[in-house]
């Protein structure tokens, strides 16, 4: 069983891994047979799949800020973060989410599920 | 398809619900079928149990308050908040947690799952 304090951790390793544009270490934090939902209720990316998904969603860079304490039940975390994702173009892409991370036995990401929908973007003009 | 008005409108009137310790207006969020997982990874409560649950958690009175924006996507709202739960001993219970609901096509909560661990949670003394 995962440890609060390693999901916990994992939250933080993801987090930050983003903001340093490090996919690889985006990856390092999912089981192989890892299911990426994102945004929910959209088909979830697998295996080989994730990646390239990453590497897509934060081409520009970005910048993410936990909003409120991750909450880390049994097998879980949910956290609420807020995302300032760069385009190429220059324009910012505000975004409030809150994710779900399920582990497995040996504390790797099996599930992550991303909350938000439209009514939680905004666009800036860079 | 519940719009995400809708969606939105729910979460408030589940979060006043609470707060004028009315748990039938609690109920009416949910599906006839809905189950409630709270916290996660318990056994979801389901049907005539449903509203003992909430009467039981809430039996001292709680005051509930949005922390950051619902997450509305297609079929469901995840939003954070904080719970202050009072026992009949004067005690507060803190909590921050992460609901998800989903719904069904009439736009009732057809599954809420409760996101929190101990790490969420304080008391202080009456």
């Amino acid at each position: 069983m995962p440890t609060p304090e390693h999901m916990t951790e994992i939250v933080n390793r993801y987090l930050g891994a983003i903001n340093a544009g490090n996919m690889e270490a985006v990856m390092s934090i999912y089981a192989d047979n890892a299911k990426v939902e994102d945004p929910v209720g959209t088909e979830p990316k697998t295996g080989a799949d994730i990646l390239p998904f990453y590497q897509r969603a934060f081409a520009g860079g970005a910048k993410v800020e936990l909003t409120g304490p991750p909450r880390v039940s049994a097998r879980a975390a949910a956290f609420p973060f807020h995302a300032e994702i760069k385009s190429v173009d220059g324009a910012v892409t505000h975004i409030d989410v809150i994710d779900i991370f399920e582990f497995d036995d040996d504390g790797k990401v099996v599930k992550m599920t991303a909350h938000f929908g439209p009514g939680n973007v905004t666009r800036s003009e860079g």
